[in-house]
């Protein structure tokens, strides 16, 4: 998985069947530093995840293990929205505090 | 997922069997603000999609759950046109506005 | 899928038993200008591809979609012989005319 | 498989129902010296690996063939925890020496 | 697949149960002139392969197509020993005689 914020959404209205329903949402890769790394993705949202939120997406098949994206054309999933994270004992990012 | 713009198309006679029928699209990926990143992909096209559109391409396992594509050795398949995408309330892209 | 050139061929006869018959076949990826790009693949021949050639390949699971590959430690195959690309109706590669 | 040093941890209360149990761990790839690379990956933890430790992660589907991970939309996992590598002879890393 | 040199192993005693027997060695991706490209990745041996030899490896889930990796959290496996690569008619590697 990786770190990424919530950018913005991507709006579909024609689209493979199957994919009715999902959200699409833009996503910036972060570094461990809470920094864009330029890398952008978009994925289906399987937890109501808004803009600004620090979340965990899986890709690949990994990104169909949810009922939402099961058997469907899509190959990233936002799986976690993200609380907080530590390196070495460090709190480099706690929801609230560094949004 | 990834946004992409439909460039042109690959012509092949000479191919697997079971990909008979299947339309291969050129698309070239756009970052966020519609610029060619310079990053080029073939991918067969489930929505009947045409040359500078913006889509979404959904690449691995993931671009085999559409019925053109099932069971197919197709790695990238083209599931949704984009009609806009918007980042912190800006829409940085509209259809027929930004093409 | 990738366009690529066949640039050569790589010879193992100590291997997986499942692999053996199949043709490895050494690709340097192209850009649309076909100018080789400096990513080389190696990949399991689907369709009868020579030296010189142009052709697609696909990667992951999906290189396993073929009688050839199916259930083998393979993950690049070449499904396509490319006969030509366009962009904006303009032909940059023709079979033939460019090899 | 990758070489990676765990260097944290990340925690997500709002989640895929699925990965409720999981361990996420914040890993930065190293190279054969021992340096870390700057590549990070979030990945779930299967043997019990702890900040400090180096350890060997898998992705893709491949990151859901262990008990805690099966079917769940998870791309990484820490499969194992490295004693030692070895190049040409000489021991680049050992735990307990060089950590 | 991708070219690559044995360069050494990796050891590790806590690991995911059902990885014990896989022998796991250190990869060092080489270009069709035979030089190490930098990239290294950890995969399994399918094949009995020996430092210093060129060898190829899959990845994915196409590297859990083997008997000791079936079902297996293991993303890379070698699955071939290269005897010899040629390009445009020109040898560029032969076993032997180029280690």
């Amino acid at each position: 998985m990786n770190l990424a914020k919530v950018l913005g959404t991507v709006v579909s209205t024609r689209k493979e069947e199957s994919l009715r329903g999902l959200k699409f949402l833009l996503l910036g890769q972060v570094d461990t530093a809470r920094e864009l790394t330029g890398t952008t993705v978009v994925a289906a949202d399987a937890v109501g995840a808004g803009v600004g939120e620090m979340v965990l997406y899986a890709t690949g098949s990994s990104a169909r293990q949810t009922k939402l994206t099961d058997r469907r054309p899509c190959d990233a999933v936002v799986m976690a929205i993200v609380d907080s994270w530590e390196i070495g004992g460090r709190e480099l990012y706690k929801k609230g505090r560094d949004d």
